[in-house]
């Protein structure tokens, strides 16, 4: 078999913004036929910042590529009932959305049709309340300890977005699964705070409330629970280490040069430094050690330094200097190849992070331009001829709207 | 079909942390069985903090509940034999883990002996040096453009961690999709430093650096690309509010009174206000509008002056305010339930955040104590025998170490 390895899954994709946008995209990268689903003129993210010289979306580019993109009048009776069509004429029918979908294109009324449907659906809150990754992140407890705990510091990555797009992938692996068990569809529903506050439980934050009366406190850039910190070395430049395990630590210590030393400046203070909770403990030692080691060094002297494969450690860089200095973000990484991306531009491009032995990795998908898999797609699942095509774009109930038909049809 | 989601689907963990730890979550949470194993004494991450008052770990407990938990000498041939013996005796043989593993346990060794084995692995990076969370994440941006920018800022959510298991979790699914179609295993591997790096690339940042030359700057709690900022009420408590459609932005201005000052002052200012990247370039008048308002009021006068559902907002919490002020952070929440995790303690514990139509939900699996399912794992799938088990245990092959057999084997 060197098909790929989701070949043979098709899923519509009625979405905006980052959660189910990347859950397409991870199903696509695995060789899943993803279908966008926008209006005309394209979805409320559809020129969402950064946007390009031109205007267009590097945001949405990078979310939807691999996808076919399809817009349609999707407020409109007969863009609503080829949407309804589309989505039926899967098999199994897999419908993927963070969008308010009723009437026709409701579950219930899409279940009747095809009681196969797959439908997976991300909503804010389980109270049906609207909520963002900056509303739901809010609610959990993290910004409050981030940075030095003087304000709530907002996370930058919208990380319940990004787990909440891998959880909604992962939804539909394990519903076309039972499909496959059973023949029957469902509907599986998640909300973004519930991704946050589950996750919340996973890591001991409910329970360190709920069994202790206590709860974590900001501690800056420091590791929690074992030895970690930031240091800024000669040059300006910082960067994180952290020393977890006792070979690690041991191998910070002779690394700096500090393995007499700092043993015998805690012994002195009666700070233990054998176990991963006495560094935690002992962290504002330790780190008064390091930091002027740091500080006499630049980050090359550092690294240089720093050659014991043991350590822990890495410079802070923009995200100009991960591109320019880091080799896991260049193109000697398997997992990225610079790809054009017509109307985007060229860029550094992701194929899937996971590596799967048995087939190849495909290569980074390409960003479609908005609608512009409209009439092939519409061609190939419903069978729609080229005249009856034009026509329904004539009336204005399908695209493209914004690039010339024929010629980006290819 | 009223059997779990995942039913007949057993996997063999031998992980540490968060991310492998988080992937064998996700999956007991649908109702696959999974065995954690770990050394005699528990792995690394067995004493991890936050601790209970009796020295349990919160978050050893909190990743690991709902799975069967065993010991063995992984570090003896004998213990070695057996962790061989029980990957191999699955159907298919699944073998989830991040660490190191070698000689006839390392993939090429297993596969031999069982080519439908799927093992799914994670690393640090794809060079094969270390990396954690903390290391990863400095190298991609995210820290120098959270908070003021001032410093870099670390996330505290480990969010590469729990996009790494989720992503795990799913390769297991998806290999296991490839073996149903094809009868074949398969190794899968993933490093969490690509994890990082493809979300950068998702995300648009590396396509902003290489296209337009330009990287996204720190601006603290305000959103980017739409208008969203944090808030300061009269007590002190504090907020955040985003409006990123047209309907949320008028829906803000209708609450806060500001529907005709807020225009007529932007218009005076030459500042349109009618796109979503118009307001986030006129992000400083608007919040400079906004603050006098939630100044004046207190957390629960705004709360009552927003009660219209097209309003992005909530007010920022602590884990402890999380858990007395949000219901949706208790056991109204269908997938909480305060559960009794012996040994560790009693908790409001999250079942799977995914909600699936066809199968009832599982209640929240309970954290096992250490080695409890030894005996058990051990006799159901290798056949062993109640002398042979105490003869391996007696010769420090096999746990549990810390509490007594029988009895909690139930």
């Amino acid at each position: 078999m060197s098909e790929a390895l989701l070949a043979g899954l098709r899923v519509v994709e009625f979405s905006a913004f980052v959660a189910a946008p990347s859950a397409g995209l991870t199903l696509a990268q695995l060789g899943a036929e993803v279908i966008r689903v926008d209006p005309l003129g394209g979805n409320i993210d559809h020129l969402r910042a950064p946007l390009n010289a031109a205007g267009a979306s590097l945001y949405w580019a990078g979310l939807n590529r691999g996808k076919r993109s399809i817009e349609l009048d999707v407020r409109g009776p007969a863009g609503r009932a080829l949407l309804r069509r589309l989505v039926l004429a899967g098999e199994p029918p897999i419908l993927l959305t963070n969008l308010g979908l009723d009437g026709e294109l409701g579950y219930d009324a899409l279940a009747a049709a095809r009681p196969e449907l797959i439908m997976v659906q991300l909503a804010g809150s389980p109270d049906g309340a609207n909520a963002v990754d900056y509303t739901v992140n809010c609610a959990t407890g993290f910004p409050l300890i981030t940075g030095d705990g003087a304000q709530p510091v907002n996370h930058v990555l919208p990380a319940w977005d990004v787990a909440a797009g891998k959880l909604l992938a992962l939804a539909v692996l394990a519903a076309e699964r039972h499909w496959r068990r059973s023949g029957k569809g469902q509907l599986v529903r998640l909300t973004l705070s519930d991704v946050a506050m589950a996750t919340a439980c996973d890591l001991g934050y409910i329970a360190d409330v709920q069994v202790n009366g206590t709860e974590r406190r900001a501690e800056g850039n420091q590791l929690y629970g074992a030895y970690g910190d930031s240091f800024v070395c000669a040059d300006g430049r910082q960067l994180m280490v952290a020393a977890i395990s006792d070979r690690q630590f041991a191998a910070l210590l002779r690394a700096t040069g500090l393995h007499d030393a700092l043993p015998r400046a805690a012994a002195a203070l009666g700070l233990p430094l054998d176990t991963q909770v006495a560094r935690y403990e002992a962290r504002a030692l330790i780190s008064a050690a390091l930091a002027p080691w740091f500080a006499a060094r630049t980050l090359a002297e550092v690294a240089a330094a720093f050659s014991d494969r043991a350590l822990l450690w890495g410079p802070y860089r923009s995200f100009a200097q991960m591109l320019a200095e880091d080799p896991r973000a260049s193109a000697a990484n398997p997992m990225f190849r610079l790809t054009e991306h017509p109307g985007a531009g060229r860029w550094l491009t992701a194929s899937t992070p996971l590596a799967f032995g048995a087939v190849p990795r495909l290569p980074p998908g390409v960003a479609p331009r908005l609608g512009e898999h409209t009439h092939a797609v519409l061609a190939e699942c419903l069978g729609l001829g080229a005249a009856e095509l034009q026509q329904l774009q004539a009336a204005g109930t399908i695209g493209p709207t914004q690039i010339p038909g024929p010629a980006a049809e290819a």
